[in-house]
């Protein structure tokens, strides 16, 4: 297959793409790193990019900035943060690549443990991760020709242990070794509308 | 008790307020109609409305546009619709309110089925739905003194069926007076962190 990874160059795409590509043709995708780059925040951009790889098999966004911070001070801006960011970026690459996707192929979109878990300080991420499953139950029914979409919701990673420990007290990690495998459940499965959620 | 209902005037709101003010002092706020105006999509806006309003004891949301339409030429502007004002609109009462309400009060969200069942042309509807419903989760444990917060997620309102009736093939429609015991359930129960679910 031909795959484009949307956050190739992350702590969690590198993991996404080294496991893809034991099988597959990846193109690799960041805002600054990889084959080509984008800002998915803005979908002219998105569009341009598609316009440009062609036709592909599989999508999968492993990208999105949260707003992590107390509740009783928070700005209507830092709260557009997420929705901005990872919520409208990954949507923006399914509004633009829906038109680019052969027949059958599929998207894979990322959540987070924070959807079903909240934490203090983690409204921004609890909000936008479940939004994310909002968008993925949505399109699965109303995307064409055979086109799939599902969502991967990892718990933290181990490798992201060091900046996140702090939020993330008493909460199991995982190798984003681990959380990778759920994105080839997805690309290379027959699912739709499904949630993997990784450690929960 | 003191309790905010905003959207008031609305097909759900009217039947809110006539449930509330049964037994407690409504003060009902809308875009254009009702004891105060305010544009809830504008956080300085709402933020304004209660340094007016003053101290409260609950605060209720039922409103919020969303866009249907569908997805395969869907624009980001038509996307933002749901996330700016239905989302937006109800965190940014909460942003606001979360200073003007007495310890132990409540806010009361507006979700709605599509977050369960989604529809053909209603991804806006179910991603923002499932955002109302994670923010509730996420504020649930971080709002401070006692205060709650819950929604209410209806399906659709037999009042409403001249308008949706095309969208709800098969639905069984709810009495707006239905919809609006639930909110009572969270505005005079003790439970934070609920969805309560209408005819679903
Ligand atoms: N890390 C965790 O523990 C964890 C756990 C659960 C869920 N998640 C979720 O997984 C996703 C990735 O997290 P991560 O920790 O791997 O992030 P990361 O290491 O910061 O990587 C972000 C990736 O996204 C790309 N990117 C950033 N802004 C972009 C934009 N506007 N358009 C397109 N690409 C953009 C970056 O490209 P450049 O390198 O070129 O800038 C990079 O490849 C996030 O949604 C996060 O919430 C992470
Ligand atoms: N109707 C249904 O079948 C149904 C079912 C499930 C869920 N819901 C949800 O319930 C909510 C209300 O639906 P509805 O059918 O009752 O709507 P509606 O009849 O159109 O009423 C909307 C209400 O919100 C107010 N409003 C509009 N824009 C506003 C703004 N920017 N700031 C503050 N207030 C604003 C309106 O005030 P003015 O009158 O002054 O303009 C009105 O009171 C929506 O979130 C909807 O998704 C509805």
């Amino acid at each position: 297959m031909k795959i484009v990874v949307i956050g190739a160059s992350g702590t969690l795409g590198r993991a996404v793409c080294t496991e893809l590509k034991t099988r597959h043709q990846v193109i690799e995708v960041g805002a600054s790193h990889g084959d080509y780059h984008v800002d998915a925040t803005n979908l002219p951009n998105v569009e341009r990019l598609f316009h440009e790889i062609g036709r592909v098999d599989a999508v999968v966004t492993t990208m999105g900035k949260l707003h992590f911070g107390p509740f009783h001070d928070m700005t209507a801006d830092q709260f557009w943060i997420g929705l901005r960011d990872k919520l409208m970026g990954q949507i923006n690459v399914v509004l633009a690549a829906q038109h680019h996707v052969n027949d059958g192929g599929s998207f894979t979109l990322t959540s987070g443990i924070l959807a079903d878990e909240p934490i203090r300080h983690g409204i921004n991420a609890t909000t936008v991760n479940l939004a994310v499953e909002g968008f993925v139950r949505g399109a699965a029914i109303e995307l064409p020709r055979g086109i799939r979409i599902n969502a991967v919701s990892p718990t933290v990673l181990e490798e992201s242990m060091d900046a996140y420990a702090a939020y993330f007290r008493g909460f199991e990690p995982v190798r984003a070794h681990r959380a990778a495998l759920a994105y080839c459940r997805s690309v290379e499965g027959a699912q739709t509308g499904r949630v993997y959620r990784v450690g929960a």
